[in-house]
């Protein structure tokens, strides 16, 4: 499954140098992976209001390679990359007019958040819709 | 009781006009509304851990006479304006190298989080120390 | 005019009580009078870029009915609800499922930022713009 | 040099998931930066109202031990790890009770933001600094 999640940046996105704020592409990444799994069908206000299911993040990176401005209409191209028993690696690729200004993943654990946080296999149902090749993007 | 609440702009509070965002000076407010009543000894992450209270907001306003610029040392001085029997009313200074910059207030009602939220009376010992001439600042 | 900003809450957008983490609105609010720029043919990247105009913030109020959650559609209506010389001050209507959850206006100064920001008379050709009936909403 | 950056967790920085919202973990690596630089005596501030000097990301990284909650006190230990011609890496180890939370890099390019933005090589006063054993830790 790849998705696109579209968005434009906003003026409070920006800082004194005129530019985007780094810390923001951390949050798109963010949008895109939520977007993602509610396009897979598992919206995470569903996964957490009914399974006390969260995805808390062990590790995320970016690299940057223009910066974004005010304004600006941007895709990010979302994939998973790796997938293990209890963790994902979503792959975020941000494009604006078809090149790519940025690219980062995220490593998540399917966690439950019933008591203590706790690491959960990933169901096999979200693994197979993790892994079909249909999706808003080729490819 | 009268409190102040220092603080530095930081880089990310800026926008391309080079100076700061200003939605930025509600989080403001709401982290010296946070510290306040730290400072009355009743901390928030305590009062919603153990009592499942929070504050949410029934309204906030902010008149903005001057811009901060990054990293501008400022002090925040709140105090408790206006005290009725589930809601109180909070008023913000800032304040710049002996200049106030801004002016602001939030009402917030005191709100149970057990089941659907529900606005509470404002306990006793919480309505002394608002209403206390005692404080991190004269006046 | 009257024009529609609609948007969604974001997981970044919530707090530790379960919702939207009020300073968020102003940010919404912010965009909205962008998006709102942009609506009557001056978006403010190119009010910025080609005459060094910003509207920066004089007052700012929002009053709050119901939380927002997590994945939540909302509409914003803005419209100009004053028109002075230098000052405008537009109103924000955030509508949920057709019940309005949150109004606020902002208080804003046509400024330009050549050399040292001052506020300036808003052009004829933005006040006719401001003051048509016609929007992307009725009435 | 190595030097500690020290902050609180406020309520605006947790999700609804009760925890901190992971992008502010690099908002964070962000300040430290920006104090880093106002520790060896250039801060950003200066370097940008002086040379429109910058130093935008071109890569960061986190790695997330422990989630932070609301008002946690942290320390931010940072140091430069790598010291290229126009380009450093920064390390950021956030500590909590003398645990390492979560520890990330970033990796920053020493910009011109006269005309088209541009790196220029880190001038030696800097790089001495950098390089330096003293520090507001030992180490």
């Amino acid at each position: 499954m790849k998705t696109e999640y579209p968005f434009q940046v906003r003026w409070g996105d920006t800082d004194a140098a005129g530019i985007v704020f780094y810390p923001n592409f951390y949050k798109w990444m963010d949008d895109a992976t939520h977007d993602y799994l509610a396009q897979i069908g598992y919206p995470s206000s569903k996964l957490f209001a009914e399974h006390k299911i969260g995805v808390p993040l062990l590790e995320a990176n970016c690299v940057f390679k223009r910066p974004l401005l005010f304004e600006d209409q941007v895709i990010v191209q979302s994939f998973v990359e790796e997938l293990r028993n209890k963790v994902f690696k979503i792959k975020h690729e941000f494009i604006k007019e078809e090149q790519i200004v940025a690219e980062g993943y995220e490593v998540r654990a399917w966690t439950s958040f019933e008591g203590k946080p706790k690491a959960n296999p990933i169901p096999d149902v979200i693994r197979e819709k993790m892994l079909s090749q249909v999706g808003t993007v080729e490819g």
